[in-house]
């Protein structure tokens, strides 16, 4: 059973419905059933309403729709671009090189799959990221000078665990710099989307990736966008102008096309500020507290290097000792907050990965949790939060 | 805008849902919403909601629960046994024999695939049909003596375009019998899911796919069902006890189990029985019309080489001339009834590669139509069908 009264905090790993009478959501939505490659009027209604949600998404992402591709999720739409490495011509070079650059903080639906392309003839190489989780110009720029022809570079736009913003539009200027042939620069946007101002076009990059669920939309649901079309490595019955087969998901596209006009490009400044305010108060909370180690440790309370809608951090006892994330995690799930230590897709490896990566020591690593509000958290329940947090640091 | 009164006969592209008044489903459900990976109660209770589905999905397949993994759909389930090749371990022989063994009558998920897989060093060779469109034993010999050491064989259940059933059970036979590494077995099962009786252990096959929006349920969700792991192309979060990664889809698979116990095991064989008299109404009156040739021409009104949900046929016109089915098509969609000619999923294509490797002239191929029924397709709509063809034969 679910505590009577609870407060979610893990929005980063799947959001709250809009509803929550009705969590399964296309509630009111009324989507033609056709299979929107029939010639029949059915099909056609269906088609129309593909095409629909299509350019409903692209004006609110800021794109034209002809960009956008439906996909089953953020997953796919990361994994659609990375294996297009092996449909996309080879080239010759004698060195080393790597064919693949990725930030070492991606979600795992990029990073493990290096291993697999690299098995595969595909050579790839992580890029290092900064103590505040983020990917600099420099580290890029290291990388780009071991690895001088890459064919592909993926950065994502937000990090899951931490919320580190990465300034896609310098990193990619640094990319476009790089002598040799084009390099493909892929932004994992699955935390950006309707969170903070995505600049899809302004940004440099060639593709991105987007996931409906962390928006309250509906499950299996997301979108690839790309500059210009890639050669896909699953093939089938064409559809997704043969991008991406399988019967299209209408349903699912249309509900994703009302989230983000809901929360992404216009709508978003107002719900991005006051997620800041937010947050302000749950930082300064914690740290009025005395036991809460922040991370990276630098961060404040208003800080516009990291997402407002995610906080990691650490916290200690009252004898001084860091609370392991997973103990605190469980006790306040009992007492009715749900909130997580890090990304829930790798919560069965018990890996710090990302927190490793910046360089903290691994008991502050496993002292992490993952703290991240939505769009219908309130001050009440960020206040609430906080003092139970301290009362458990007092008492674990 | 839809025709007021319509007839839908296109159930093998997509099927209607069961209460036309809500066609986007999971009317009634109430999934939790939480990630299933999360650890705190909202992730427990969607990880028991998951998995009581997969145990229902189970029951209704008579397998069990730990063979079945939800994927997007049938395209996504094909796709991840055939590129699962690119990580299994490769056999040396010095022969150009292929590697990937499939019925030149299957869906493009499997067959587009095909070239693919060629090009990433995975030669592949199809397996001819008989003029029937099933997948002889004799076919299969010849295949297998031409390419004696396939590490696949990808032969489908029920073709998607005629309605041949295959007799997975004498093919099984024949390639357990090759010497040498074993085969994987791959069943593309989608069309045969809750229309004909599954046997999936007892067929002796080592994979299948399943797709829900076949049935009614809700699209961009499917089954692979394994009989024992294997080494996915695609990593991730390590969902779905890392064979498909990516958030699951809660609500979908819950829908899914539905649909299945709704139709699929021993709910099926009443349901299988009415599809059986209402295909001999279909044919016997298109017979009578004078006008109809059946696609294999000797299909019987009651012929169980023959899936009953679907029947492909051309009809010749009153001065004998054969009807191309795109015309027919849509003068019975203006007419209020939905039929396709073929696979919706290469519908773009206007290629009638199924047909043509029945050895049909290309006349009869391009005047093929596909009338496909469903769970809820009546007598009454049958005889009118079948009249309103014929009136179109005297007049097109």
């Amino acid at each position: 059973m679910i505590h009577a009264m609870r407060h979610y905090f893990d929005w980063a790993a799947t959001a709250l419905p809009i509803n929550r009478k009705e969590p399964v959501l296309h509630a009111g939505l009324s989507i033609p059933f056709g299979n929107p490659s029939s010639i029949h009027a059915e099909g056609k209604a269906a088609r129309m309403a593909l095409e629909d949600a299509r350019s409903r998404c692209a004006q609110a992402l800021g794109v034209t729709a002809e960009e956008l591709y439906f996909t089953s999720g953020g997953t796919e739409s990361n994994a659609m671009i990375l294996f297009s490495l092996l449909c996309r011509p080879r080239r010759t070079n004698n060195s080393q090189s790597a064919a693949l650059l990725y930030s070492a903080a991606e979600h795992p639906s990029v990073r493990e799959n290096a291993p697999v392309l690299e098995q595969l003839g595909i050579p790839c190489a992580s890029i290092g990221i900064e103590t505040d989780g983020r990917t600099s110009i420099a580290m890029l720029e290291r990388a780009l000078k071991k690895n001088p022809a890459p064919r592909m570079v993926a950065i994502m736009a937000v990090n899951n665990e931490t919320g580190a913003i990465n300034d896609m539009d310098a990193l990619s200027s640094v990319i476009r710099k790089q002598r040799g042939a084009p390099i493909h620069f892929h932004c994992d946007a699955v935390q950006g989307a309707g969170k903070i101002h995505l600049d899809l076009h302004g940004w440099g990059i060639d593709s991105a990736s987007l996931s409906a669920h962390k928006l309250g939309g509906s499950r299996g649901t997301g979108l690839l966008w790309l500059k210009s079309p890639i050669t896909p490595l699953f093939r089938g019955g064409g559809q997704e102008r043969k991008i991406r087969p399988g019967t299209e998901n209408t349903a699912g596209s249309a509900d994703l096309a009302r989230v983000l006009e809901q929360y992404a490009g216009s709508a978003l400044p107002p719900l991005y500020e006051a997620a800041v305010e937010r947050m302000k108060l749950l930082i300064a909370a914690l740290q009025n507290s005395g036991f809460f180690i922040p991370i990276p440790v630098d961060r404040k309370d208003e800080d516009r290097r990291f997402s407002p809608w995610i906080l990691q951090g650490a916290f200690r006892n009252h004898a001084g000792n860091i609370i392991p994330g997973e103990v605190l995690v469980r006790a306040l799930d009992e007492r009715g907050f749900a909130i997580s230590t890090g990304s829930a897709c790798s919560a069965a490896d018990k890996k710090r990965s990302v927190l490793d990566s910046m360089g903290l020591n691994r008991e502050t690593s496993l002292g992490g949790i993952r703290i991240s509000q939505g769009h219908s958290t309130t001050m009440d329940e960020i206040d609430m939060l906080a003092k139970t947090i301290s009362e458990l640091c007092r008492t674990l």
